[in-house]
């Protein structure tokens, strides 16, 4: 079968690999029917993340269970199904505490030996490990385009709305306009904030984050970030902050627009240490939350989506095959057209 | 002035009183620019809530500031207001507590000598104790309409809402769709239930609550609560119920109608005891809240009108003067016509 | 090897029975060092739950263990080991969303067919399904009579405290003091109220109370238990109870000596249905929760207790082998001489 | 009367003062019968804080009431009573918000024009604004020696515990054994955490925080500070840590020490920026709180040292009269010999 395959450090290419095979009983492999590309794939192709020559990348996805191992109870062969990227096993001490994205026993698909050696979704096929812990099913009623994010970016996206803990009448701030943040702005609104402000430099992105539910878009290469959020909230600050680009001017931006009280979750990842100012910020009392999101909400993202009330599709901006993928990454990654998420079909 | 006297049981007549007075330097005196008429009031004119003959009915209301204590800071002659039906001082034990539903020095509003001796609001104007606590100002960009339910039945609907749990992607079983419970569909939406289901036998106020909010509604005379609520949840029950019509056979099927590990909010005000099916729903883990609800949250609701995400309007079906108020009682009480609310102006 | 077996209605009875094998890659086989008699089996002896004939009765214990299936990766033969009485896989709708007493794939030591098919523990030797997740190890540094309570009666005294949201100085009233009363009394003092008040009417069992840390005893039977818990909070009434009788007069008046905004945590299990009086106990704002106990605190609490600062000890007060088994279910069904608790061992 | 005076920076004296009027009708006299002196009174005196000159220092108290303004209605002359240094009025944002010590209308007592203008309490009088929600009542049963400390930095050693939400059976690391550090040890034990290891450089100190709970202690001076908690904890880490120092290693300790979920309390004031290693602990999930304390919860930590449940007076090292306090400022200033806190008698 066709697989992406991580040579070398910027260097992936589409190559023949063989068929995933049921390892452990408790695995299933599925037949990809709509993959993506995600930023931490950029990030890997450049080296900032790791990966192991030889390996598949991806680990967005949506397919049908092809086969299943002999533990396998909940899922069958023609069953539509998605996953989060992140494996886990249910047991460990992580799992047993409720964080499940740091099972010590997973992995994560597509990223290598050194993440438990799981080969990744922009492919054919793919082995997913504990299989009834992992998968959700997908409705009959919903496409594939609907459900494309909900494992990945749509979990992590609503992860950072809970850990921003957004409460009815709330003024939220979202900065960055990525694929994460997009979801994040969607998510924010599942909490009835009064007003959601999105924060970018990307008109294409800012409108598109109009269309998922921002009320109010600034463009932080044209405006006064943090005086227009204090004339927004007539000089109150905001209640929440939610950072989704992972650099030091949304950050400190983040801290600095909340109000005494205010919560920030950072969903953004840091590539490098950040001088807190602490004698600024101190007393304004914040609690601030961040990691890696929790993928153990896909059941009532996919409820809300199938009752209607949630609606990624807007973030599919391009659809490719899995034969055109090499240019999927040259467009997703260069951003030379405006871009938020490609639709690739194997 | 006129006002809307209680005057003996079943026996309530506009008269001429004397304007009330600033009492305490915490006092504001509000001219009344619209109020209405609550359920409660029908119970007490009926004798089955106590008042004290010689007092002036209602506790809803919009208006504007006309006189206020030395003490007010946050007020001045002018603003326009709304407020609860309970005072509360903000120093008692239970207000420390956060419970300032039960103020121990406040009253409520048109209820007599023994909630407190304070005059209510069917009437041209009324004095509000504790004022910088208990009124919220209304922003110019809403007109009275839009916030005449705040105080009362909406905060009362969004304690119930809040009291439930509800959790993105649930489903909830709102029971009654009298005004407390239509607030309570609308304040149930803001927390994202992938279904709101509203049982009833009013067709017209359940159609009013559809367009609130709710997904499915259920006529509670022609068909079977339990088997439909059964069916919309995949077998799996409802996640939380609020019961808002106060009698048994909605509280019993609101307790049957939940899954393990279920919220039931009782906002009904039950007028007997009922007999609780322990050995049937023990093993269900649920959780039951029930009693006042929590008058706090009048900003955040306010906010989310402003913001134009949350609309009471469809509540109001007749519209009077206070000269007809007797009248007004006589539709309300008598339900002979399709009626949710009325909105009467002074 | 030996057990007890239940025969029929009010006969159980030690024979020879086979060794529990393996079944499944997740069991294990645990040989037991120590058990006990719990009041549910009593409940079984009689019919008031079921069971099936021929089925070996208990559900608490302490063991080593003797055999694992391929599957299982975390214990090893020799480990020590408890477990819960109530088994969870783990995957299932119920597991996933919390409620693992309520596993739909699970089942209850020694409850028959309906329950599961699982043996029980008053025996030599048990089976344990899906080992990783349901037994704990034991540190070298504690004996088998230190944690033979963790799995059962602790964890469900535990999870009432919970339920009860005891805070810092809070009051808080335990209605029972059977064994898992007790254990709700030791439970309760690990979240710090000021006074533990409990309520019985067998003096040797409150004393025990006042071991594991009742600072106030009622006795039910010679007092006014409503007049001294009044006194106790001077009129503010309890902040918290926990009901762990199951009848109706201390459930009454759990729901009345609790102040505005009490919680009250029902853990004794209901035979019959009860008259909740709600006209007078419904604007108290109260909060109640009932059901089976969480059995996912084992891990905490065994770190409690072997950092000396959790000793159940004093429950036990018998201590006979399994050979006279029949004569401890006499003592402690009939509760002819002072009797908490019976350690047995094989 | 007499009355500790800032002069200038680095000058304080005890000079005659007028004696504090009532001077709203909130107002209330308190007459100090016991008062210490603060790490932030240091600050205040080196002009790290800021103050007026001419203004009376110190913000912690014992006292009985003087004289109550018209509008006092809980105190009346005789009362004895305790407070925090922040004053709140109960009506602005913050003060709804539940954010008191932010009140926008209160002020910290002691500390100047900019911060409200109050006298401090190093005196023999002092001025309580909006005394009926700043005051509590001292039970007779209680010396004064026994709630000095309730105020502050109990207050705010117990606000770092909640902040830091232990849970029973957890580990819980406090960075700093001064005063409040000390505090906080003694109030993260009322939340039964399993181990409880205090982190300082000063072997006295160390001494009485194993007095106040510490299960471990820890010199920083001498011993590899995360090495210890790794060995203490199974290499787990700890779920909770506490920072009570203020300065960058600390800091940097405390977010290494936590495990995957882990909450950090920042309760020790930071006077400059800290770079944060992002990079790597991001993935780690953590939880960090910091700011002022909350000071509500005075009233149940006073019913705690009511019922003998928790006692602080392990930390009075010295008494001296206030004529001696210039001497208490050099000794608690300059620690050249062992001393957490000095009570001081007007």
């Amino acid at each position: 079968m066709k697989a992406l395959v991580f040579n070398e450090i910027n260097k992936v290419s589409l190559q023949d690999v063989a068929k995933p095979q049921i390892q452990n009983p408790t695995d299933a492999i599925v037949r990809i029917t709509l993959t993506t590309i995600c930023g931490s794939d950029i990030h890997l192709v450049h080296g900032h993340m790791k990966s192991t020559p030889g390996y598949t990348v991806g680990h967005e996805f949506v397919g049908v269970i092809d086969e299943v191992g002999s533990d396998v109870t909940d899922f069958k062969p023609g069953d539509r199904v998605t996953g989060p990227p992140a494996m886990h096993c249910g047991q460990c001490e992580n799992c047993r505490r409720g964080y499940t994205s740091h099972c010590t026993r997973g992995g994560i698909l597509g990223s290598g030996v050194e993440m438990g050696g799981l080969e990744g979704t922009q492919s054919e096929y793919v082995r997913i490990p504990f299989a009834d812990l992992n998968l959700v099913h997908i409705p009959d009623t919903l496409k594939d385009d609907q459900v494309l994010f909900v494992g990945d970016i749509l979990s992590t996206g609503y992860s950072a709305a809970v850990d921003a803990e957004i409460k009815t009448g709330d003024v939220v701030v979202v900065y960055g306009a990525g694929p994460v943040g997009l979801c994040a702005v969607a998510s924010a609104k599942l909490f009835s904030p009064s007003k959601i402000i999105l924060v970018d430099m990307d008109p294409f992105r800012l409108k598109v984050g109009k269309q998922l539910g921002a009320d109010h878009i600034v463009r932080a290469d044209e405006e006064n970030v943090l005086e227009v959020i204090n004339e927004l909230t007539n000089g109150r600050g905001s209640d929440a902050a939610i950072e989704a680009a992972g650099v030091e001017p949304t950050f400190l931006n983040a801290l600095r627009c909340l109000r005494v009280g205010g919560r920030l979750s950072l969903v953004g990842i840091f590539s490098k240490d950040i001088a807190v100012p602490f004698p600024e910020i101190f007393f304004k009392n914040l609690t601030v939350r961040f990691g890696l999101g929790d993928l153990k909400n896909m059941d009532r993202l996919v409820r809300m989506i199938e009752a209607g009330k949630l609606d990624l599709a807007p973030l599919i901006t391009h659809r490719i095959s899995l034969n055109e993928i090499e240019k999927g990454y040259d467009i997703f990654g260069s951003r030379k057209e405006p871009v938020v998420k490609i639709a690739i079909t194997p």
